[in-house]
C-alpha cells in the first residue's frame, strides 16, 4: 500500500509518499515545492496543484492524507493555507482519491508519541522509521509523517500494530538512548 | 465578451456570467450551489469545483473574476472560505481562464457607487443593470456584480465609459429615485 502526505502552504508545500510490503514501511518519494514569492497567488496554487497531480499520477498512491490547519496563524495566512489546502484536497479528489485529514497534533502524537513535539523530533522519528540517513526540508519530513499518521491509523483500524507501539516513538527513542538526551527536564 | 464572476463559499457558492455586446450588458446564466452541510468538505469542494469547471464549459466565459476574502470573519470561516476560493480558481485555470480579483468593497463601489453599500443595495443595482425583474438568491447576485466590477474595471482600463458613469450607480439612484428613498441619513 503506498500513501501520500501533504504538508501544504503558500510558500512552501511538502510532498510525501511512502509503501508498506510486507510489514515494511519505506520511503518512495519526497518533494518540496518551494513558491517564488513573485509569482501571483494564483500561478502558486496552480504549481501545488499540477505537482499534487503529477507526484500521485507518477507513483499511484492508493491512499491521500493531508494536515489539517494550524488555527494559530493569522487570518491572511489561514485565507492562504486554506487555498493550498483546497487545491492538494482537488488534485487528489481528481485523481479518484479518499481524502484522509489530522490535525498536526494527531500526526505529532502518531509519529514521536507526543502531540507538542518539535520539527525536529519529528524528522528524526521520519528518518527512523523510514530507514533514512539524510535530512532533509522541514516540509517533506513534515508530509512524510502525516503519510506515517495515516498508515498508523489504518493499521489501528484493522487491529494490526502501528510502528508506534513497535516501540519507534519519540518517547521509546528517548527511554532506549538517554546518552542522547541534552536536557531531561524534557517532560 | 463573457465574464464568470464567483462569490465562493463552502455553504453556499454563487456563480455568475454576464455577456457584453456592442455595449449592452446582459445577463447569460445564473446559478446557487447550495452545499449540503452534512456532505464533508472534500465532498462540498469537489462539488464546487466540478460546478465551476461545468459553467465555464458550457458557456465559455472570456474572463474569470473573484471576490478576495473578507478577513472580518472568524478564523476558521476564513480557512473554509480559503478552500473554496483554491478551488474555484483552480477551475478557472484548468480551464485556461486567468484570474481577475477584487474586494468586496471594490466591487459594491463598482457597481453600486458606495463601497459600504448593503446587500440588498447591490442586488438592486444587479438587476437594475441587468434589466432583471425577479430576485434572485444574493450569493448569485453577489457573484453578477463581481463580473460586472470585473467588466466595469475592463471598461475603465480600456479608457471607455463604465456602466457606473452611464448613471448606473446607486448614487446616481438614489439623486434620481428621493422618494424611494426611506431615510435620508445614508451617508
Amino acid at each position: 500500500m503506498k500513501i501520500i502526505g501533504i504538508d501544504p502552504g503558500t510558500s512552501v508545500t511538502g510532498i510525501g509518499i511512502i509503501e508498506n510490503k510486507k510489514g515494511h514501511t519505506s520511503l518512495i518519494h519526497y518533494d518540496t515545492i518551494v513558491l517564488n514569492s513573485k509569482k501571483t497567488l494564483p500561478e502558486r496554487l496552480k504549481i501545488i496543484y499540477d505537482s499534487c497531480l503529477k507526484c500521485i499520477s507518477q507513483f499511484g498512491p492508493d491512499e491521500f492524507a493531508i494536515e489539517t490547519a494550524f488555527y494559530g496563524k493569522n487570518i491572511q495566512s489561514t485565507l492562504k493555507l486554506g487555498q493550498a489546502r483546497g487545491v492538494a484536497i482537488i488534485a487528489a479528489l481528481n485523481s479518484d482519491l479518499k481524502i484522509a485529514e489530522y490535525s498536526p497534533r494527531e500526526v505529532k502524537k502518531s509519529v514521536t508519541g507526543n502531540g507538542a513535539s518539535s520539527k525536529e523530533q519529528v524528522q528524526y522519528m521520519v528518518k527512523s522509521i523510514l530507514s533514512l540517513k539524510n535530512n532533509m526540508p522541514a516540509d517533506s519530513s513534515d508530509a512524510l509523517a502525516v503519510a506515517l499518521c495515516h498508515f498508523n491509523s489504518l493499521q489501528n483500524c484493522f487491529g494490526k500494530t502501528s510502528n508506534k507501539k513497535n516501540g519507534n516513538s519519540w518517547k521509546t527513542f528517548a527511554e532506549n538512548n538517554p546518552g542522547r538526551i541534552i536536557s531531561k527536564k524534557v517532560k
